[in-house]
């Protein structure tokens, strides 16, 4: 009895908790729906599944909404036990749900629900029935995310003028507990402790962004919010005894990393715990805020994922959210650069795992998506913002006039990404772009060659060199060795000091990457250092939204025009994850589906090290002595590469070399 | 304060209060959700306006889900009093609900919420907001059809072998209250006495469709069910004190009709009772089965209603439930003659009332719809039956080999309405359909000029005659005058004892009309009275699905297998209010948006009569007596036929003539 799990249709689960997510934030008082278009589930469902049973069986239906079940034709009502004889038998299961999402259960020794069962909400739309996460009993709703929870409890309380100043030591994503509550008592979370008592005018602006009120007295849930200190404002004459439940996913690290600076080992753990926390039903900005799925934020956990957890479940949850269902209204997340980025997203997902069953079932989205940013297009055939769409690329100064070139580049990789998915998996793609076409204009149109780098825009006139763009033409390999375009942007942009600076941790992260797939790793580590370096002289207990190191005091909390609006536990915090598995351990996929990797560590910027990266099915470790190189893995498909020799890798075999050698 | 109205996004309600109404159908202990797709609402709404205001005003918003309110780009949240001093100011409000109707309510003396909103759920989709039916307080809910109640009580009870049998007296939809209810008592419902006592296996097939079970005991209301009958299976020694709440829309009625024959009265108002039954929130076919809405008997209930009620507002609630929005995955209802059907009926509606503002505000559906019938186009660019789609047409046994006439001609129709709905409103119409060259090709392929008829199919090669497509050919005056066609298919198909007759009284209605407009009124008058007279003298106090006077005893309730599977409350039977208003009163809408109507008697059917038949605005009273004829109507723009005269006729002035003069 205990085979049958809850099913549902295809990308309903992460569109009904996309909704559920969505509707969950709430700042200085009020709820802060997100202002994009998200789709909602279809209302109907049909689960239908052939089976031939030997004997006398019996089975009955359970399901989150109403409908019926057909056996052979006759109609059933459900959580009735319905008997069936020997033979071949078809079962369908009707599901209507409006005000949440259809799922069914069907419990019976011979006749259950899995993914063996075909789900349709229209004729010809059927896929395998879906049951990801997986609920095992009749009891369970499917519509709560399955969390884990961990009980915890401040490390310290005082007195305040107003109440009581709670600290629980670090930052979490927690529900609170009150015991004894008095109705009418004020609870002022805080990721600081200036936040949590910044109480002056509770309901409204400027203060602690989530306040609530205690509902009712006696014992007392306050629902999810992030926090590391919770100011009580109360009458009362002594603390409360309050606790926190931790909501969280147990993902189980693979990815680790020490070297003998013990700033890095603390960065990378700092990084992890940020990580962790920002991993949910979906991968979130921030825990405070936004508390929404952004597909440009997004994008970047699916690259760290792949360095700390490589987990696909969390991946493939989250494009689906992102993707929703055609018909597309407006860019993902209302952004120009974030519906490419989520094309890119799922051709990274599919050249790490090779997982052409899930882009065959989203492959009609994906192209619908792509076809919508095609209406976007000028009389170049350059993307251009239509319509209220956001041209963002970064919180940056940048010369927006006519199309953007960075935006060409990304729309170029993801029709790059587009075609080659297409020819890889032999799915007809109408919309096709001719990209190498659309490569050549980008670099007529954008590549200033007095200046050595691409240009903003070509319309303004102004010629204005940023680094976003040229960030871009490193990244995706559109800069070409040949043309010699690539060793100039290094030297002219990347390296220039002229060039103004990335100021966001987002587009840090980028250029991070872009520099060490460049032969820039020290750099980009002696980066790392200082900069989360300084969030953790700080105190910081996870990786800020934002940091400069000459904000000083409370400064280092604003932004947006906020005094406390900064987010001090945002996921694009957690590059160094990737930067350490990826350029010092040197361990990367190979793509393309092909589930074979490759390592070729770096040994020129740390002493010692130790890292341990997950690979498709396993995971690599790499340990640097002083006096030698060990390399383990426990999958086969690996090549180390050292002194440019390619030395395949079996599992379970130790690699050790001595300094000669490498 | 009282203007204030709850607002929301174009077509949502209906779109919300339909999947409502589909999930009510209950038969034989299990829910009934419907086999047809069915869209979900927007679950994200902004609603804007920019108002002035003199001096110091205040306003709250009250939402029906969550979110927030935007007062010159300053965040507020809901349910609390926002001031905002004088001058201009832009408000906005964001709603987010995916378990409900997302809508808002707007409470203030100067800023209100009412049709002057903007709502919109994605950028370029803004549209007026909608508030019809209107809720005018914060404290109405949004997701309950303003329905009018009234008290009912059993006319008569008798004590059964199982309980007491109670007789409400006549047909009707209502909640039912029991006081003193015993818990797990039964209640078997029934539109016929043997329906209702049906109960040998309470809760599955063959039994009354109806049965409830008594959850708790004391007061308790059952919910809305047809009945006429009450049987409660009890132990209890005394009857029970029950009594019902009949719910309905109060619509009064214009039209109405008498004769010299008492049987004619009869079924006008037999013909009345039906239709107010099934008249919603939207037309339903029956209220004890289905319960669901179909096109095509949708599409004849918006003809009836012109003769009885003439309401605008209950034919777009009904054409916005059926049209739903795109994509479009199936036929509505999976019908490809109810896909036409609705394009047409949306044509009607246009026609008769003038409104363009509808039509503009659903085009882009409607042409999606058309588009996806335009998918279904063999080779000729003839419609045929792809992936599931039910070529319906009627119950009848048709020759449905490759493509079929009677869907060809629905076709043309539906391409004639588009086209002249594009033309007339100046709206853009991409896929365009040449319905000339259409036209030419049907009558090629289907004409059997030996047979002097359409033929059902030309790929079987049978060339078998049936009425359905011929009676389009005449309703639709698809067939010609000058070649003849039409007299040919009155001749030898409508009058032809040869071709099987209509089974069907949703056929038998086209059939009226199609012999009414062909000059057989006399005869469809014969017909209506022995049909329709059939029922009354068998009882009936409502028309029934279907009726073969053929039948004896319960035969009568047997349909689709089912001992009581027949309606015996079906709209399609309203058929005659229209007959006798449109064909004896001779009152007809001159159509295409004009609002003028002409009005041209038949006079040799009844010597005597009074009909009163609504017009756009108003009404016209045409009575006849042995010895004049009398015209009376309130509104302008009539004009009296009379002996190939026409004769303005204006409003309050009552035309009068003698026998001579008709």
């Amino acid at each position: 009895m205990n085979k049958a799990k809850w099913i549902w249709y295809f990308g309903e689960y992460e569109i009904f908790h996309s909704l559920q997510l969505h509707s969950r934030r709430t700042e200085f008082g009020a709820d802060y729906p997100p202002p994009w278009y998200l789709p909602n589930v279809y209302p109907i469902i049909d689960f239908c599944k052939n089976v031939t049973v030997d004997g006398l069986t019996e089975f009955s239906v359970h399901l989150n909404g109403i409908g019926y079940v057909m056996l052979d034709g006759i109609r059933y009502p459900s959580d009735k036990v319905i008997k069936c004889g020997p033979g071949s038998h078809t079962v369908s299961v009707k599901v209507m749900n409006y005000r949440g999402l259809p799922a069914a259960f069907v419990k019976g020794n011979l006749i259950y629900s899995d993914e063996s069962w075909t789900a349709s909400f229209a004729p010809g739309t059927g896929k395998s029935a879906c049951c990801k996460p997986a609920y095992f009993s009749e009891n369970d709703s499917v519509e709560k995310f399955p969390f884990s929870y961990e009980k915890l409890y401040p490390v310290s309380v005082c007195k305040t003028g107003k109440g009581y100043l709670y600290d629980f030591g670090q930052e979490t994503f927690a529900l609170l507990n009150i015991n004894d509550a008095a109705e009418g008592d004020t609870v002022c979370y805080g990721e600081s402790r200036e936040e949590a008592q910044a109480t002056d005018n509770p309901d409204f602006r400027e203060n602690a962004l989530v306040c609530r009120t205690v509902g009712k007295s006696g014992k007392t849930q306050l629902p999810q919010t992030a926090f590391r200190f919770v100011h009580i404002i109360t009458k009362r004459s002594s603390p409360y005894d309050i606790s926190a439940d931790c909501e969280y996913i147990p993902l189980s690290d693979t990815g680790d990393f020490s070297c003998e600076k013990d700033i890095a080992d603390k960065i990378f753990s700092l990084s992890a715990r940020t990580f962790h926390l920002n991993s949910r039903e979906f991968y979130l900005d921030g825990i405070k805020r936004d508390r929404w799925v952004w597909s440009g934020d997004a994008y970047q956990s699916f690259m760290i994922n792949r360095y700390l957890y490589s987990d696909d479940e969390i991946i493939k949850r989250t494009i689906l959210a992102l993707l929703g269902k055609p018909p597309y209204f407006q860019h993902i997340n209302t952004i120009t650069d974030y519906s490419f980025f989520l094309i890119i997203s799922v051709f990274d997902y599919w050249s790490y795992s090779g997982d052409d069953e899930f882009v065959r079932n989203i492959f009609d989205r994906l192209s619908a998506l792509y076809s919508f940013c095609l209406e976007r297009t000028d009389e170049n055939g350059f993307i251009v913002g239509k319509n209220q769409d956001w041209i963002f690329i970064d919180w940056a100064d940048l010369d927006k006039t006519g199309p953007v070139c960075a935006e060409q580049i990304l729309f170029w990789k993801a029709s790059e990404c587009m075609n080659t998915l297409s020819d890889k998996l032999g799915i007809p793609f109408k919309t096709r772009t001719d990209s190498a076409a659309l490569k050549n204009k980008i670099d007529r149109y954008y590549f200033n060659k007095e200046k050595g780098g691409y240009i903003d825009s070509f319309v303004s006139g102004k010629n204005k060199i940023s680094r976003q763009q040229n960030i871009f033409a490193l990244l995706y390999g559109f800069a070409d060795d040949d043309d010699n375009k690539k060793r100039s942007i290094i030297d002219n942009v990347i390296l220039s000091a002229d060039v103004p600076k990335i100021t966001t941790p987002y587009f840090q992260f980028y250029q991070l990457i872009a520099m060490c797939e460049n032969g820039l790793i020290k750099q980009a580590c002696e980066l790392i250092e200082s900069y989360w370096g300084g969030m953790l002289r700080l105190g910081a207990t996870s990786v800020w939204e934002q940091f400069d190191e000459n904000d000083v005091g409370t400064d280092n909390y604003r932004m947006y025009g906020n005094a406390f609006g900064k987010s001090l536990c945002h996921a694009w915090g957690s590059g160094p994850i990737l930067v350490f598995g990826k350029y010092i351990a040197g361990v990367r996929a190979d793509g393309n589906g092909s589930r074979t990797f490759t390592v070729k560590p770096e040994l020129g910027v740390y002493r010692t090290f130790k890292a341990t990266v997950p690979v498709y099915g396993g995971k690599v470790t790499v340990s640097k002595s002083k006096d030698s190189l060990t390399v383990l893995t426990d999958v086969s498909g690996g090549t180390l590469i050292l002194k440019e020799e390619k030395i395949p890798i079996e599992p379970g075999k130790e690699y050790i070399f001595s300094p000669d050698q490498y």
